[in-house]
């Protein structure tokens, strides 16, 4: 049986289905809400680069900050437009944008870019070399009250409805340091969250985002810490866990990683100044 | 700044790293256990075909996994040997695997390979196309009581030394309709750590998996509803939620997909007779 998993996803970030629950011994027959994941083909012109399992909805911002945090482009100003392209099968309906870049757009599509994009900072890449990456180290001098920051994941656990309803969605928001919430984004992978907030500061004009602070609801890994550091960001909070490779990357760019952030608590890594 | 991440990874699962810990008012400078996250390049014989962030560990059942999770080899037979190549560099050391398949092996290392194959499942494929699966509905007649189903994530839980200590590995296992704890592995990506239980059938020459259940601990995506199907298995549990791509290919292939498994009860996708 060879068949793609491609159909028209649902129109929203939410799907209802049939499911048989089990409460206490008794089952029943009920509707369960469900986060949709569908994938979305992204094509530089014509040529599919990628594609990426992901939430509909802010697909453009999606898009727009995925071409960023790989490095393709530097700014909104390299992008022309990103559109659906017409004539789509109906498997590809909903599941494909095109993104044209602007005359001079610094790094044209190239062979090597076809290799080596990925939506999660890594998969996708094929050797470690294409690891590296090129960004200025981060030493922006924002300072936040650990009270004010301690609070955000909260904040932002009330600003992501699709996760109440579901239980499968990861959060990302952007926060100034004063606690104001600036953007907050759902997505069923948290690196997809990640893309979609820097796609709006980029369509917004505030990259790098020096006077920002990223919190994102689940653990904090590699994929994460690499989108921080391209978009310039000096204080990324998470709910979880760091991995090791995040707090060696942190440590490098200058990024101050709080971890497991509660309101009696948290843990700090890299340079603990910021917080205050 | 252009550098690599890659550094010789530390041999074990975690590493002690220095941070500062904030608890009611008062901070403290201790040592903290982080779970590692390093790169794993893998080489069909010479030519790199993708970079794994993994934990470090059971690095070559992840490797076989990896390889017939992604239709890349049929069975074990097609491995003649994984080795760590010689002559590496010293941010190679530690970060590369080679795999040599053996002569006749159905897939050779084809062109498309190198651009379509990913740990995920689905980043690093290009196009839509790219998604589609080759695999047989799976009509195994296995039935499991749900009181043992019910139990299963809390013995995963206790075979994961490395996230009582952590907080940050996702786990995978693979049980007898009876209860009984066949293999559970590690990892920092909750995909690497299927791969990493299917690679073990694969070199026990336990595949197709049609008497097994797997157990994951976190959520159940399109990810592990695939490697699941490759690997023939017809119960699939998780801890967290599903998606909607998941239950999708569930129903498509015939899996049975049980989420937020409690004690209490659970939410069954699929085919429901599985379930006694």
């Amino acid at each position: 049986m060879a068949e793609s998993p491609v159909s028209t996803p649902p129109a929203g970030p939410t799907t209802d289905v049939s499911v048989r629950r089990w409460r206490a011994g008794e089952s029943s027959l009920e509707r369960d809400e469900l986060a949709v994941e569908a994938p979305l083909e992204i094509r530089l012109g014509k040529q599919p680069i990628t594609v990426v399992m992901r939430t509909p909805g802010d697909d453009e911002e999606l898009v727009a900050g995925f071409l960023f945090d790989e490095g393709i482009i530097d700014g909104a100003q390299d992008i022309r437009a990103i559109s659906r392209p017409p004539f789509l099968s109906d498997g590809e309906r909903g599941n494909v944008l095109a993104v044209e870049l602007a005359h001079g757009a610094r790094r044209a599509p190239s062979e090597r870019l076809f290799f080596s994009v990925a939506a999660c900072g890594v998969c996708g890449k094929r050797s470690l070399g294409e690891l590296e990456m090129e960004a200025p180290v981060i030493d922006a001098p924002l300072r936040v009250e650990r009270a004010v920051l301690a609070a955000m994941p909260e904040r932002l656990r009330a600003a992501q409805p699709v996760f109440g309803r579901t239980g499968g969605l990861h959060g990302a928001g952007l926060f100034t340091a004063q606690g104001e919430l600036l953007c907050a984004r759902e997505d069923i992978g948290r690196h997809n969250a990640v893309d979609k907030v820097v796609g709006w500061a980029l369509r917004e004009g505030r990259l790098p985002l020096s006077t920002s602070i990223l919190v994102v609801s689940g653990r904090l890994g590699y994929e994460i810490a690499q989108k921080g550091v391209m978009a310039g960001i000096p204080v990324i909070g998470s709910v979880g866990a760091a991995s090791s490779l995040a707090v060696e990357l942190g440590e490098r760019y200058g990024v101050t990683l709080a971890t497991f952030v509660r309101p009696d608590g948290m843990n700090v890594f890299g340079p603990a100044e910021r917080i205050a």
